[in-house]
């Protein structure tokens, strides 16, 4: 069991019917937010109504007022490949993201655009935590997520399979404004500090950079992933 | 004086001539950087070179073995109108950014995308902190940043100056991708849980909305204001 908290975190688990073990409000939600204790009810799932203090003790900062314990998220392993070929035509792959706010902020993005799964490399990268689900708003409930032991031979597989690698380097000579949006496209975001392994970036169909003018010119690891999901986003079109 | 640390926040407070007091380094910086011993060495800045364990006395986390004291953060009010009307196309106003590490990121976007100034309200905002800074990774250099009594009053304002108001919504019915950028914009991002005052939205010439075609429909602050920079952008042209 895992901890999940924050009012729309505990929203999305209820609406993608995943295991909720029980649900924590704080008085002061019970008696504000009538809507969410009839949706409680009507659908049959308990909960306990607990003063502030003990939401706090449980849950930390952040809960507002809405708790819960749901089961571990299912996570996979090489094996999604047999759930996302033929299926999804968009797929995020991150290589060497560390940080659980970025994460978080990233799987939103996924979810908001139309991406199906994100897949990272069991090694340098941040782990599916209570705070990474926090920081993405219940979009985690949406999205599959695996972990294998090397990216770039699941590259591989997914090139083989049809998808169309698609890197992100400022070395990138592609325009991120001329991707043929009809193609199966996987995504692959290297690090902040040190951008995408060598052997992905030789392997790659597309190297696409995001034109900046400024001084500093990089950006967050999660800004800049949304932008380019927001540009290839499923259904997107170039107008 | 305020503390600055990480490479780039450094690097980039030389580079835009801040006053700075004095430079640490770790003892491993100073024998793996002979190139940035050699920028200081040049520019006549002085430095101390001390071990891990003071660095992180003085800096905390994130230092990367590079720290400094610098002057405060110029730090505008009303009075930027003066210095942005006629030379700058872009400006941000952000109403109730209160994440420090939004911001910070917002910062590193507003010098990406080619954007002059960030424009916020004295109430329900962040300051600027020492862990905007590190987050922004020394962008914050190079953009101007106002805190205004009423930004609704400085909104009308700037409109009354020429630039055209474009504000964010999820109810905007104005495609981000169909503006004009040969206008001057003043871009206002609302904050993530209620959105823009009533009174901005009421005065905006603009209201658009990312488009998005997942379950939870809503996107990470500065991810967001990440996507309608780089839409935006100083320079950029629709392809």
């Amino acid at each position: 069991m895992i901890k999940i908290y924050g009012k729309n975190c505990i929203y999305e688990a209820i609406r993608a019917k995943s295991r909720i073990k029980k649900i924590y409000l704080s008085f002061e939600v019970s008696k504000k937010d009538s809507k969410f204790l009839c949706m409680l009810n009507d659908k049959k799932i308990s909960y306990d109504i607990v003063d502030k203090k003990q939401m706090d003790q449980i849950f930390g900062n952040g809960h507002q007022g809405y708790g819960a314990y749901r089961e571990e998220y299912k996570i996979y392993n090489e094996g999604i490949i047999d759930e996302i070929v033929g299926t999804s035509k968009r797929l995020l792959l991150l290589d060497g993201i560390m940080d659980p706010h970025n994460l978080g902020a990233i799987i939103r993005s996924v979810d908001a655009f139309g991406y199906d799964a994100v897949i990272l490399p069991k090694n340098r990268s941040c782990s599916i935590t209570e705070a990474v689900a926090h920081v993405s708003t219940g979009a985690i409930e949406h999205v599959k997520i695996a972990y294998v032991n090397s990216l770039s031979t699941f590259a591989l597989k997914l090139k083989e399979k049809g998808y169309w690698l698609c890197g992100t380097d400022a070395s990138g000579n592609d325009s991120l404004e001329s991707l043929d949006l009809s193609l199966d496209l996987a995504v692959i975001i290297g690090s902040e500090g040190f951008g995408m392994n060598k052997t992905l970036l030789k392997m790659v169909d597309y190297l696409i950079s995001i034109p900046m003018i400024g001084h500093v010119n990089s950006l967050n690891a999660s800004v800049s992933t949304g932008i380019v999901l927001y540009r290839t986003r499923k259904n997107g079109r170039i107008l």
